[in-house]
């Protein structure tokens, strides 16, 4: 049995995990890191690598569409999609390979097996324990079995089923109210698939500012992607054909046929990890942590998924916790800011929040103004035909300070880092309405989105 | 004769002289406009609108291209230029109307014709004379015929010409140092035009870092683009088919044939504003301006092409110093950091370079730390494959204050913003090392870059 201490013991080979313990050891630190399945966690294996490798594909059918404005007369194509899986399948692997060969550059120990707290300063994995100073929990999210009746049914799947079957679904169903869904959806309908999405909200992206929600809703809709709302699944039977799904959608029942039903509920990973030798609490949706991303336990640290509700299952929150708590662990002072975690949305327009969303900027107490710059009225945008395109800045009054920001637009996601960091360096309406954006750029409307909340909109009628 | 005082005169109603206008009179102040062509100007008309939506038609051919990655059998298409100029000219016919309205709605007085000044505080225009307190001149740049051998051959076209043209040329030279025709050279070449760009420099974009200019070589070289360097034109022959061009490239000696030769130099329009009548030198290849904007002579600003040297021949510093000259202008205190505006060159994938380059830091007397992030490495760049793609932050060693940024990765124009930000905002490499991005995007890399200079690269073998 290994009872020489490590610094920093890392509990999941994530998006989180991973980052935590290269950043652990940068400082000096003797880290092991525990995996029980594939490094690179399911961001990598089964998440924003494998459905981003998709929606960009997608995207490549959607400037196939666009193309017709611009004169091109483009015949059916074939779409091979054992092709793309191909493709996709070996990228992650050489992914993987490439964490591999990270941590050992790092000197990061792996070690292969289901890791469980014993107790402060213990660790055991398969049957060995390890000593350490401080740890990270990074063992991120597992499945949750949707409640409707037929959930169990054969063809009713979650996204790890998606990823494995070698062809996509004629017909399908996705359920739920994950962000992800919405660009699934349109990655489908993209490839051919008839498409129905169905929430038990009142709408898509339920907690965003009403621009955001009705702009998206009008393009999938557009798109056409079916949208059902305050819906509920009665039950799921199989058919000779597939499987017949019986819904209310706002009281009234529908029946649709489908060849799958696509869930996504995932609840952060409490059971199993030894959370109660250490006196940390096992109930609730997550692992609540301090802003330093410290638990309960003194030295014991969590990250990623595993502290977050499922709106919040973020790679990039899971990341840049893991370099927090690293950095924490090894003895500096470092606080994760909540409001820098955008809330992406990979459709096309895609949809990228940071901060407040209005009705929250309200309920905080504060006196607000709210600038937006529809791309309609951008240069960029209208070769792009962003209709639906538009940034929204919500600020505080008096100061100027920016609370939010919402922006729907090809690539909102690069964008979106204009937005993380003016709330990081705390800029105010006066420092972005200066800022010179490149020409032509969709940025440019985050400039005079700033200024239309000053009344000093340059480009607006 | 109309003897009201203005409280600001602008000349010229592109990129810069509209947002000018505009600003001016939403502080409160009489303004004239004179244009004595389109609205919108350079920019707008003949310059980054029509090739940006050309560019973007391109992208799309480039997209279909990269398809086959993805498993896309794409037949041969059809393309129709007709369609395609249709879309261009109708949106800039809209924009143009957009630019009409926008000036009346803010109650800027529009005066067609040409316009120059006639001592201080006068402006003539059309045979009237327009009294005002200050001036902002914009009236851009204008062509300037090339100096070699047949340059005044039918078929050797600028890219005003260009547009006009029904039908894009079958085999083309594109001969300059302009990024545009880095842009041109690519479009054409996704249109199945033969493509040759002669440079007389060493290379491509060759005051920027060697990282992005030889990145850029290679991509627009497998693309099938011949480069042919340290080339002059000795002459250009009349023949059957089109045109003869004798060139040397590192000095041996070359023939191409071809249907059109494009150049693109232009120069600020000095002469014709009246200068000489408030004092002002003529010569010299642009207006000299303080940080203010404003010339030797007191009141009159100048902004955009006509204050700035060709390679500095960029709408958004137009339209920035547009509006800090109308700021001044109306008794305001505004500056223009130079050190904000992006050098963009809309090739795919695109460069963006912002503030020093390694050698101008250098130059400067700072003791560096450079550091770089290649987007092979990044996830969402291994999935559009971004083999060429990079981040390269040059940095003060001691401080780690942000001195340049230079980004090549498809919408490296979008990303720019976030460099600018940085600059603007005076940020360290540490405040960039520990921003947030969202995942999976190539912003990403900006955090990387900072980390690898600072020694703390996460995801950097």
């Amino acid at each position: 049995m290994n009872q020489e201490a490590y610094d920093v013991v890392v509990l999941g080979g994530g998006a989180g995990g991973v980052p935590a313990a290269i950043r652990a050891a940068q400082l000096g630190g003797r880290v092991a890191l525990i995996e029980c399945k594939d490094l690179g966690g399911a961001c990598m294996n089964k998440g924003c690598v494998p459905f981003g490798h998709l929606r960009v594909a997608a995207d490549i059918l959607g400037a196939l569409s666009f193309g017709k404005e611009f004169g091109f007369d483009i015949p059916e194509i074939s779409k091979n999609y054992n092709m793309l899986r191909k493709r996709q399948n070996e990228m992650i692997s050489f992914m993987r390979e490439g964490v591999k060969g990270l941590l050992g550059k790092n000197k990061v120990k792996v070690i292969r097996g289901v890791g469980k707290l014993a107790g402060q300063g213990k660790m055991e994995v398969g049957g060995e324990s390890l000593l350490f100073r401080k740890a990270i929990l990074a063992a991120g999210a597992r499945w949750t079995r949707p409640d409707f009746p037929g959930a169990d049914r054969e063809g009713v799947i979650n996204t790890d089923d998606f990823l494995e079957a070698d062809k996509l679904p004629g017909r399908v169903l996705l359920f739920g109210r994950s962000p992800w869904l919405l660009g699934l959806a349109q990655s489908l309908i993209r490839f051919g698939s008839q498409v129905t999405l169905a929430t038990r909200e009142e709408g898509i992206l339920p907690d965003e500012n009403k621009t955001v929600r009705t702009r998206l809703d009008k393009v999938l809709k557009r798109q056409g992607i079916e949208i059902l709302t305050h819906a509920e699944i009665l039950g799921v039977e199989k058919t000779r054909g597939g499987l017949q799904c019986t819904l209310t959608t706002k009281g009234s029942e529908e029946r649709i046929s489908v060849d799958r039903v696509v869930t996504l509920e995932r609840r952060a990973s409490l059971k199993d990890l030894g959370l109660g030798s250490v006196g940390i609490d096992e109930s609730g949706d997550c692992l609540r942590t301090n802003e330093k991303l410290e638990t309960a336990a003194a030295g014991i640290y969590a990250i990623g998924d595993l502290s977050a509700p499922e709106t919040s299952h973020y790679s990039h929150r899971a990341s840049t916790g893991g370099v927090i708590a690293a950095e924490n662990a090894m003895g500096l002072e470092r606080i994760l800011d909540p409001r820098s975690v955008v809330r992406v949305t990979f459709t096309q327009p895609q949809v990228a929040c940071v901060g407040m969303t209005t009705k929250e900027a309200k309920r905080a107490g504060h006196d607000l103004v709210v600038g937006a710059a529809p791309l309609s009225m951008n240069p960029l945008g209208m070769i792009l035909s962003q209709t639906e395109g538009i940034v929204e800045i919500v600020s505080e009054k008096r100061y100027g300070e920016i609370l939010g920001v919402h922006i729907v637009a090809d690539n909102a996601s690069e964008m979106a880092g204009q937005a993380t960091l003016a709330m990081q360096m705390e800029m105010t309406l006066e420092d972005l309405a200066r800022a010179t954006f490149p020409h032509p750029t969709l940025s440019e409307s985050l400039a005079e989105a700033a200024r239309d909340a000053l009344g000093q909109a340059i480009y607006l009628p």
